[in-house]
């Protein structure tokens, strides 16, 4: 590095509900800021350091019922702080940017709105493990839950036990996800994952310029020589 | 059955440092409960049902350093909370005494106390997620950190990542035990473990028959005619 002293990357993170396309559109906005010049860590959750890919395999294994939704955000909770401990602050602090496929956001959408477990206990537990931590940036991919769940049954596989779950259940997740938003407009954007994923894309980049200190895309920063 | 309605059952838990021999005095306690009469569940922590064993695999298992403090409590807490739901509470409400080898009382002193989490810390979590389920009774077995650690040293194993800590991490724990004990004195029993474990396990049995409704050893309870 020819800087003395790195600034500090960005934390972003992609939200929603099933079938919004937030694996994809995390991919394309990893891809479209290294473009710029910048030094990307992709990563999702749950998962995303060793310890927290062990206990995602807890999590998404066996039968649907087989943890109740507080024992679920509690093991989400631990795999957060692995993964925020191990991959997503050292990064920070090394000058990297992070996209991260879902964060916190997303136990309090589904443990806390869609089982009910209501958004004082989410609130409290985040309080106590991440002691403040926030993304810089989250994108709420929001999209009407039948036409979420019609995209998300194509595409089968073990790991769809939400989408199994009743129509009910997708409403309290989706009206979770925009009160989370509403409560936290700073950080929050809600882009409408309704278009083509090159529309969607667009609508993504457009949030990040509008709130991130982003390079310009004919300027790329680097590590070169001042 | 022959009542109409059964008696809730009485809840024990076994705690104190390594080497204080709170498996075998579980057993023995239990052995000693059932002689009485009662019917009686004998568990353990970490672990004590299906997910919570998988649970202990990712506690027990790895580098000592695998976890950092609050991700093992959060593990353990997870555990906890499917045990508690899945074996221990469905006994008591049936009427069945359950001894427990650890529980709660561990997580405040190991990482509470031990790794310098906080009393305060431990105690939000554990109001977040048990919403002040407690046993009825906690014996804490207590003894001089020299001698636990040369107990416990003779017994080799793979899981003996406590065994491994300095010795000041131990006199953390053994006053973190004692505070537990201070602070709710209508709850815990200090035992001394130095003696014998015949001595030991008369002492406990005189602690539960002088806190719970211990049925006469000459007259055992059970579900025969009235």
């Amino acid at each position: 590095m020819t800087q003395a002293r790195r600034q500090r990357g960005a934390f972003i993170t992609l939200e929603g509900g099933e079938g919004a396309g937030k694996s994809t559109q995390a991919r394309l906005l990893a891809e479209a800021l290294r473009g710029r010049g910048l030094d990307v860590v992709a990563t999702r959750e749950p998962g995303g350091s060793t310890g927290a890919e062990d206990i995602r395999t807890l999590l998404v294994t066996g039968e649907p019922g087989r943890w109740d939704p507080m024992t679920e955000a509690l093991l989400h909770y631990a795999a957060r702080r692995d993964h925020c401990r191990r991959v997503i602050a050292p990064a920070l602090v090394g000058g990297r940017w992070v996209v991260c496929d879902r964060f916190a956001d997303s136990t309090m959408a589904y443990q806390g709105y869609g089982h009910q477990l209501g958004r004082e206990t989410i609130r409290r537990l985040d309080a106590l493990v991440l002691d403040g931590f926030k993304p810089d940036l989250t994108v709420i991919l929001d999209l009407p839950v039948e036409q979420g769940l019609a995209r998300a049954g194509g595409r089968g596989g073990a790991e769809d036990r939400y989408e199994r779950m009743d129509v009910a259940f997708h409403e309290r997740l989706r009206e979770g996800f925009l009160e989370i938003a509403r409560r936290d407009r700073q950080r929050c954007a809600v882009v409408s994952a309704e278009g083509t994923p090159e529309e969607v894309h667009a609508a993504i980049l457009a949030a990040v310029a509008e709130r991130l200190p982003l390079p310009d895309a004919a300027a790329p920063a680097g590590d070169g020589p001042a």
